[in-house]
């Protein structure tokens, strides 16, 4: 087997939610080209093994499997992710929070408690606290890089994207405030990333399926754009760079884009 | 006693939450001084009992008063204030959500869970689901003005500002997908207003008290504000109007303004 593994992460240990499948996966995929070792976070531990596998076929540092519901956790659970990372790996270097949840499009006035609740939780709420637990092996690392993965619903909200839109426009708020208090650290930052569409789970959820096969316009796969999340990892720029990152710039096509 | 009510909302029913102090009273003033019924909904009957007073003694309509607190709201909860106003109003032309909690400055990293549960259910969960359960009497209506109020730090967020800034930020995604949704209705329209820094019990625990004395500063009081919360419901515009209302354009004059 040909591997061909970049060195500029070596030694570094970033920790990666969602990263059983879509851009959680592709991240987790680059990263450990960049010769990364990856902490693979998600809900089911049979999509974890599939990136796992993946890594180690294409020459990678082994990962580190961790099944977490991040819908359930409680801080506890949180605490016990950093310290196991302490514990066997003995640093982090950063974190891709792309586990995300959504439902279906649907009027807000039909969202429930329960949909706010979970979709709070999932993709806002579960961000926080798991970088709140990481904090310390964070602050101790050389250099640290954390991305949050938002949606172009989070930073251009529109009819119909309820409460995924609002937790998602939240979590680019986080990334600012956030990186505003790590911004007397130059080898601290954290970051938003818009990717904009793609052809990934949660687009099968939102558009139908001739929106995902093209109709003129290809969407393009999650592992086109993850190098662009692995080089907020390896970056050499002098100045502090914009909190938020958008990887497309092409205007949407559809309305619900 | 002297009275002036101006004719614009008379017969229109107006629900604001947080009546009780700051920026919620001021508008509840206001609109009954425009003429509105206004539904008064607080923590603290006391509270909410002066406003009611104070709206009586300058000879505006008489208000209705709800003792409620959001932050234990369940969906049930929010079905009654709805059903309520039905049964003794019999309509509802709008609501201005100005009921807010704040904690204290702190870092993200000192957030835990309690904090973020409580703060994004009060600021943020708490107006879409009470919107959420007046929606059928807010279509119902000729014409309907929601106002979501958010912060500064919402709009701009910083660091220190936590859970509430995102929620605070998330509340202007929900308004602005809101009125994308009601955007086919020229009468129905959806607001975040940022009042900027203003005299309230909230601005008493982020900022000194030297800070809320002046130094060459002179703070506006919230009734100098709330006028331009009721010119959003008594609006002539043609042209649908901005989601995002920012009522003082002077900079921020403090790193935490």
């Amino acid at each position: 087997m040909t591997t061909f593994i970049r060195p500029a992460l070596v030694d570094h240990v970033v920790l990666v939610t969602g990263a059983g499948s879509g851009f959680g996966r592709a991240c987790a995929l680059d990263l450990a080209a960049a010769g990364a070792t990856t902490v693979l976070l998600g809900r089911k531990t049979h999509a974890l093994e599939e990136t796992y596998d993946a890594i180690l076929a294409a020459g990678g540092p082994q990962p580190s499997i961790i099944p977490f519901d991040l819908a359930r956790a409680d801080e506890t659970g949180f605490e016990r992710i950093s310290e196991g990372i302490a514990t066997q790996l003995g640093r982090l270097d950063g974190i891709v929070h792309a586990a995300a949840q959504f439902r279906t499009l649907m009027p807000m006035a039909q969202q429930d408690m329960d949909t706010w609740h979970t979709l709070l939780r999932v993709n806002l709420m579960a961000p926080a606290l798991l970088t709140r637990a990481c904090d310390p092996l964070l602050q101790a690392a050389p250099a640290a890089t954390v991305v949050f993965v938002s949606d172009s619903h989070g930073a251009h909200p529109a009819a119909f994207w309820g409460a995924y839109g609002v937790a998602k426009a939240g979590l680019i708020a986080l990334a600012q405030s956030w990186d505003d208090e790590w911004s007397h650290r130059d080898t601290h930052r954290v970051h938003a990333v818009v990717p904009g569409p793609m052809r990934t789970p949660i687009r099968l959820k939102s558009h139908s399926a001739g929106d995902m096969l093209g109709a003129g316009f290809e969407l393009p796969e999650p592992q086109a754009l993850a190098p662009e999340v692995t080089a907020l990892f390896a970056r050499t720029e002098d100045e502090r760079p914009h909190v938020l990152v958008t990887l497309q710039s092409e205007p949407p096509r559809f309305l619900t884009d």
